[in-house]
């Protein structure tokens, strides 16, 4: 058993110290030499690094998003003690957001949103068609079991060529291209990172069906802005539908805005609603690890930053 | 083995026609003594009534789609033959119809795609969530198996208390209204009949929560259009749904178009390009059972009208 005094901040909630506290931890202030701290302001870096200064003592740091390229680029992040981000737990609603998306695409429903008269029957099912996933992650695990029903032949592109469970293929990011004919939808669901930032540009957005669909519920700099309008003016691709954007949050009077070929969302796949409960079991579950000293859950590789 | 001599009506298609003779049958013209009819015009009644007047011999017909109750109103359906219609042979695209419009008015899709700028984060998960189906067919079958991995807990409500597979509970339909309450969805996957028709009223509308969505892939008269429009504009329930509305087609001007807490979609939850493929498999495997001498798949069962 470690000592588990547990310093949650910028300032604590009652979820959370009662998460900590459920995990068996010690609910500490900041300055009375925690162990470990759960962070729960994403945009208070310089507050986060303030804690870390005025406790040196701290070995564990449990960051409350699941994406961490904006720690990564500070020197606040360090490999001294322990990072965990909430990858994974807010899998399930992103996952399901994706879903929407797609199914919103398919089923043409910024045009019917926009009608004002009956319109002609169209529409394309997602039933018994191939799609493609990017990043190996949880959000690709949720998502493939929501599309399982749909029998969707699943490929997933990721860094290694590892299989993920549930998918048709698993395919290493070098062979992208490959992925890309034949999918009805290609979902982004990766972490941001150098090798990923602009990953869809013209050439994927090319190798792409004119009846697919572009689904991003990662981050906005996965895509080529540019490149995508142009697409979408161009009619290379059927569709995107954008949980994120770059820029974000999306300008006014951007292309992007308005067209039956696009649905753009304000960064809505998790709400706080809906991750604050998902953040404060992963709060538990590590505070339990860390008491028992075990391996936490979500644990950054400062060299993938991620 | 009996013999099956099946026209198609009212005008052979090569799709049909090599379902007909993929299933056993021997396809012939209308005039040439069929023992069975193929009839693939929904709207051609009179023709269908012409047809069966011309060969008496006709001992089972093939209707082309789910819903008959525009032939059951009709002089032309009588006990004198078997009937079959194509329940059940299209629920998937359906039920994957409504999970769009589910998806699509708890993640407020009308909202955001009608915005020309960043919005508010707000939405609502479907995860663990109660939701409601009323009708034991093949969509709610379907409709269950896609909301199986959202771990949504499913009460039917149908005309018998036989439980259907999957569902946490099965209700008759004088118990509707105990499944009202507490649902964060209400999907409409029943068959019109008298006493179905106007099954939503003013007090189903306020059994409902005002969180809840109304989702219809049935039939519009189902719902009292009324009642809805005024459920809608007082937020007695969140919104609503619809693949089909009372009167049908949607008239311009009328109060359902363009609300944001409402979706409407042109009766196109299975649009032909979805249908035709599954109503030659479903004529295929039918004729194989009618030479077989077996019973056949979507029989209608006159007293129902379903």
């Amino acid at each position: 058993m470690s000592p588990a005094r547990i310093a949650v901040g910028p300032r604590p909630s009652r979820r959370f110290t009662a998460a900590v506290a459920d995990g068996g931890g010690e609910v500490v202030a900041a300055d009375e030499a925690p162990d470990g701290l759960v962070w729960l302001d994403p945009r208070d870096i310089g507050g986060l690094a303030a804690a870390l200064r005025a406790a040196p003592g701290i070995r564990w740091v449990q960051l409350p998003f699941a994406g961490v390229e904006n720690v990564v680029g500070h020197d606040v992040f360090d490999d001294s003690r322990v990072w965990t981000c909430a990858k994974g737990a807010y899998a399930e609603p992103v996952a399901e957001h994706a879903l929407a998306l797609a199914l919103a695409g398919l089923r043409m429903l910024p045009r019917r949103i926009g009608a004002r008269s009956w319109g002609e029957a169209a529409g394309t099912s997602l039933f018994d068609r191939p799609v493609t996933i990017l990043g190996g992650g949880g959000i690709t695990r949720a998502l493939i079991d929501l599309l399982a029903p749909f029998r969707a032949e699943v490929t997933v592109v990721r860094r290694t060529s590892e299989p993920v469970p549930g998918a048709y293929r698993t395919l290493p990011t070098a062979e992208l291209h490959s992925a890309l004919p034949g999918a009805a939808v290609v979902f982004l669901a990766l972490a941001l990172s150098p090798a990923t930032t602009g990953i869809i540009g013209p050439a994927e957005l090319a190798a792409m069906e004119p009846t697919a669909w572009l689904v991003n519920v990662a981050r906005g700099r996965h895509v080529q802005t540019d490149a995508l309008v142009e697409a979408l003016a161009s009619g290379t691709i059927a569709g995107a539908a954008l949980d994120v954007t770059d820029p974000e949050p999306l300008p006014d009077g951007h292309p992007l805005w308005g067209r039956e070929n696009c649905i753009v969302t304000p960064h809505t796949a998790d709400t706080l609603e809906m991750t604050q409960p998902l953040l404060a079991a992963r709060v538990r579950e590590n505070v339990a690890r860390f008491v028992a000293g075990q391996d936490l859950v979500g644990a950054v590789d400062p060299t993938a930053g991620y």
